[in-house]
């Protein structure tokens, strides 16, 4: 039984390792901290030009035509590109959507969405000459929420889009580009069962990952047709492979070098700028170097589905849920793929209940396309679920984490969508919570409320390959393919580094672009430790396999008889024999060359992840402002490779489950305009609106993978806005049925609840 | 039997490839002739600051003082750097003399030796800054040729350097380095069976490589301890471990990021500045670039060996050789090492002689340290024994050719220095010589001449790594550590190419940096194409294995029955089944993941290289200028993966060796300090001195290559020098026992032949 020296960190796991569950340093510390690491705008190359992006000021338009004439004769102009400059998407519409999201398509379907695009030789002139293009727009009215785009009457957004209705298309042009239903089984006699039933509807607003650093790229198309791509991302393939599709080209046609990332949160793994600033580079001959405004984060890139939420429940007096029911609709944005999908397999999945229906609906509006926000689609369903579980325990009489952990998800649970858990920890998350100081503790104050939620998230798999190569002097090289955001290189070197009985530091991560590595999948579903860190075991498999056959011939003895522990290598034949791996390193090139081993992994074994959070808030009823008092983040991590890392993924996480609950929305006026598009205007929380964030690591380790790690970047961010929503609940006695819950939505619904008290 | 559309190229292989011994483009064309490709002095970085380097005036002096207070204080400058800080090399002479050469240990040993360095903002800052270190020299009588520095009483460059005499230490202090013997049977015996022996001697000057790109780095010693390094080099891997040495550090603190390389020819097998520019920028904290002007790379790095040959050898009238003997005295430089032995291996390998005894001398002077120049130390032993075997085949009224025929080294032949050759083509290539329309052609003026020469080097072997990740279009990208000097990228590539059924075009390579790959020896020797090139087609094999099981795992079937020909997978078992590569390639995610396959190689089964030249030449006997009129040069290439590359290498030889000839050498004043360090006084041939060089090449499989190649970089040089000169002899009747053979030597000669002729 390996423990740790942090009091709260619980441990599950009884493996005893060397270097996995320890806080070695980050090997990018030095570079991160002394400024010399490069991000996406960093990078420069000889000969650079600059591109900038004319977008669309309206929501809903026809483009009758542009004009770019003057753009083009403006000083230090070089290239000037429109919609026209993509190639055809010869009857695929999903393809065709993609483009356009690049390059509007003869409609601007958002207000913000690239028009055109111009390369010069400097930002400013390019900014300027973006403004002398002329676009004539027949302005529409514009669908801004998806109950509006789905009743009937409502402005089309495309004229070739029509439902997919539980699979059966409808012939008839429509906004609802999908419905869908997971049903598990029967719903209405598990409601007939129920003794108390609860039915709330909760409205999202759209909000954004927020991430530091803008979208940035230089593309250079160079003159063999290669096209080399330096940019900020959460998956360099990913920018490979998607630039390719959009450009028409085949994927290896493209070299991307990705930078460090400063932040992504899901944000960043859709491609924007990339085919704009290949297609001025192919114009022009010249690198050309994109950068966004925070304006044009926020209005042109994927923010997170708002839309609308029904959730209804229902149990036994003895606090059995015996069925719920979903109505889950989400903004799309301009084109089809809402994470609604996610949303469904999330609302219940930390509950085992016998009767369930999930109806979802994927709508198209007139904002920006979604994109994925850590655990993409689950804070939505999760706000819902969690408030009528907390009004239930409410009506029973029950304690909240009493009332979920007799309902808990558990090893065997079916989820309405299908699969089956393995051994999960949900069971474990809601027990740690019961245990820790802070479920124990007292309340001190007036206005002051406890809440609590859960979360569940399934974590994704996903191709990933690493390499590695041994320095003579007993140290290993390993190159993967992963962007690393919140520590993955050393969460990936250190598993390399237990196969191998080395240090942390004598392996020497580098995440190197992708002419130089593996198809990797992108940094996103907590997969990168999990796969990514699984391929890095294989390599180092592949090293220590060779490496010991070297000892044998060595040796001259079966290699089967060679073990590698401790960093030694021994023979179970003749225990006088030992060599060290670093004196074998040493010995390489006499003994037959060097040794390189690789890995690669599509992970089956996919372990999900539970969460929990404890929220104590205190309610101003005058103002409506909200302070978080305390607040305790639990996850199953499985096995936490670098629990300080994992501690920081919870901080994170509800940090911005904080802000997603309690300030952030894209505000629009009546025409589809956004409003507060600067970080003045859109409120996230800074380090002064926040409490110490405690951390618990729950490790129920995952069977599928070596070191039974399930991965950990998203589920913390479930659980905080509906913990919150309960605490106010329970300060204050107002249910809070929207996003976000700021302070004037806060005084507004305190005011309806005790009108008197005005 | 495969032929190829160049009629002068004999092909004797019977292999038949797709792609081994096709002319595809190279992979960097593009990048080379448009500018894009980054070569030493290109590379930027943000905080860039600039060395410079302070070096001895002097070619021999005591340093009593170095006063850098005033360089320390003036504008710009950031650090200053002596020999003090470079660690000690606590009784490690041989590192001691390394280190010395980097940064002068208290005596400046050669004029041009680096002394001291300073980094400042900019270069012309550090430039004056080097003007205002103050050193205090005791200036010392220089030693300049290995005859003079083993004379009783000359002045000793090290105390602490004996005599390594037939392997047993002398202990009195010398600036003899090492004396060694090879001996073959009886020499003595030999000459007395001799019926004609000639016996001459002949002097060499120091020679530059003449790279076009000087010397050019930038060293970052970053706040974690490890140091980035970007330059143009032979070796990435090389300057990784040499820098690691002289700075005291492990391997694995070091990464090198090789540039393009303008030339090396041998040259940048060293390393002068990259320990400097690191221990500057540990000392600022900043990344440091340092540039040598033409100037210091004449001064202040390694040319060839200048030296004394003398050559005896013996045949009977039938033009069997019974003996040979040689006196090789090599000048190393400053510090030991000339590669006298290199000399000696290769002075009479092209030979099948009896009797032979080989003493080399390697005596330490007071001019910069040699390094290799392609096929190093061997041009200056062929020069001599080529014109002594011509003189022979005159005296024995035998055709040049036919004398070389008869006594041609072959299978089963052994050199003096032990080894007894496997299959090699020096047979073909004399024939091939015979017979080609050069040798049978007239010469048309008077003092017009024809000369032929043959030479041989050995190649070498060493590690080599590659690494290849299949894309899922089909195409594949390889990732190699060897710099691509002549075109090795795509030599590389061809071979995995060949392996897969893939065209050329569709294996990606890039070379990069030591984090990212297996140890890979520097590009010399000859070994790139041969060692590399190996192991990308091991890379290639276990890509090749790993499809072929994921072929048989689709199809449920052995994957011993599944096979790849022409980019095509079938089954032994079933002829209906098949699936190229490209179709598998796009299914690798969704049957198990991406593959990835290594090869690293330290082959042993090198096959050396013979050359041959034919030159006509016309000299003016009253000003003693050459014109090559004509010249073939043929060599065996073992397979030519990539003929017009391996075309190139011929010419390119025959060009360096026309120059060593002819005109090139270091111009030395009486005080050891070089006259003429630029390109207009150190005059190297340019396109108006040359004829169009045909070439041959002869392909006898070099049986210890999976494609037989052998490697053809170096061999080329050797014979251009005595053919020149055998055809100077056939000319005007002079013979040249000295280079170079420049107008006023050769006049000379002509006048001291013929004194009735002035």
């Amino acid at each position: 039984m390996k423990t740790n020296d942090y009091d709260h960190n619980m441990v599950l796991v009884n493996e005893t390792y060397n270097v996995v569950g320890t806080r070695p340093m980050r090997h990018d510390a030095y570079d991160k901290v002394t400024g010399r690491a490069l991000y996406g705008a960093d990078f420069q190359i000889a000969g650079l030009i600059h591109g900038k992006t004319l977008r669309s000021p309206h929501a809903h338009a026809l483009i009758r035509s542009i004009d770019t004439s003057k753009a083009r004769a403006a000083p230090g102009v070089l290239a000037v590109v429109t919609g026209d400059d993509l190639p055809q998407s010869d009857g695929d519409r999903g393809l065709k959507y993609r483009r356009a999201n690049i390059l509007a398509d003869g409609k601007a379907l958002y207000a913000g969405q690239a028009v055109a695009a111009v390369a010069a030789l400097s930002p400013q002139e390019a900014e300027d000459a973006v403004n002398l293009i002329e676009v004539d727009y027949e302005v529409l009215p514009p669908v801004l929420t998806a109950l509006a785009g789905m009743e009937g009457g409502a402005p089309l957004l495309h004229d070739d889009l029509m439902t997919e209705d539980i699979g059966a298309v409808i012939d008839t042009p429509s906004n609802l580009a999908d419905h869908f239903q997971h049903r598990l089984g029967d719903v209405a006699q598990g409601f007939a069962d129920a003794e108390v039933t609860i039915e709330e509807e909760y409205k999202l607003q759209t909000v954004h990952q927020g991430y530091i650093e803008p979208h940035a790229c230089i593309a250079l198309w160079n003159q063999d047709g290669r096209i080399h791509i330096w940019c900020s991302t959460q998956g360099a393939f990913l920018v490979r492979d998607r630039t390719a599709e959009i450009l028409g080209l085949p994927v290896s046609q493209i070299k991307v070098t990705p930078l460090e990332i400063g932040g992504g949160f899901g944000g960043k793994t859709e491609i924007y700028l990339e085919p704009v600033a290949a297609l001025l580079s192919k114009k022009t001959g010249r690198p050309v170097k994109m950068v966004m405004t925070r304006k044009e984060v926020f209005e042109g890139t994927g923010p997170a589905a708002g839309g609308y939420v029904r959730v209804k429940m229902g149990a036994t007096k003895e606090g059995k849920l015996t069925a719920a029911q979903a109505y889950l609709a989400y903004e799309a944005g301009a084109f089809p793929g809402s994470l609604v999908g996610a949303g469904a397999m999330t609302v219940f999945a930390a509950y085992d209940i016998p009767n369930v229906l999930i109806d979802g609906f994927d709508v198209v509006v007139n904002k920006p396309h979604t994109a994925a926000y850590r655990a993409p689609g689950a804070p939505q369903a999760a706000f819902a679920t969690e408030q009528v579980v907390d009004d239930l325990a409410r009506q029973l009489g029950l304690d909240p984490l009493e009332f979920r952990l007799r309902n808990s998800a558990k090893e065997g649970s079916r989820r309405a969508d299908g699969p089956v858990f393995r051994r999960v920890g949900c069971v474990e998350v809601i027990e740690a919570m019961m245990a820790h100081p802070h479920y124990q503790s007292d309340l001190q104050g007036a206005n002051q409320g406890r809440g609590v939620a859960i979360g569940f998230w399934f974590n994704i798999g996903e191709p990933s390959s690493c390499t590695i190569s041994v320095n003579d002097d007993g140290t290993v090289n390993l190159i993967e393919g992963s962007t690393d955001i919140g520590g993955s290189r050393t969460s990936i070197a250190m598993q390399a580094a237990e196969v191998l009985g080395l240090r942390s530091e004598e392996v020497i991560p580098t995440v190197v672009d992708t002419d130089s590595i593996g198809y990797t999948a992108q940094t996103d579903g907590s997969r990168t430790t999990f796969a990514t860190g699984w391929a890095a075991y294989e390599a180092a498999q592949d090293v220590n396999r060779q490496m010991r056959q070297r000892v044998a011939t060595i040796w001259e003895v079966e290699s089967e008889a060679i073990e590698l522990s401790g960093g030694v290598f021994s023979s179970k034949a003749n225990p006088e024999l030992k060599m060290t791996f670093k004196e074998l390193a040493g010995r390489l090139t006499r003994t037959g060359g060097p040794i390189v081993g690789s890995g690669t992994v599509n992970p089956s074994g996919i372990g999900g992840s539970f969460a929990g959070g404890i929220a104590d808030v205190e309610v101003d009823p005058q103002t409506g402002k909200v302070d978080i008092l305390r607040y305790t983040a639990f996850q199953d991590a499985g096995k936490a490779v670098h629990p300080t890392y994992v501690e920081g993924q919870l901080q994170g996480g509800a940090v911005q489950g904080f802000g997603w609950g309690l300030n952030e929305e894209y505000v629009y006026d009546d025409q589809g305009v956004m409003l507060n598009s600067s970080f003045l205007d859109y409120r996230m929380p800074i380090a002064l609106d926040l409490p110490m964030i405690d951390t618990v690591i729950i490790e129920v380790p995952n069977p599928g993978h070596p070191f039974g790690v399930r991965g950990v970047g998203e589920a913390s961010i479930i659980p905080p806005t509906p913990a919150v929503a309960n605490a106010m609940r329970d300060a204050v006695g107002v249910r809070m049925r929207r996003l976000p819950m700021n302070p004037e939505a806060v005084a507004e619904a305190i005011r309806a609840q005790n009108p008197q008290g005005k």
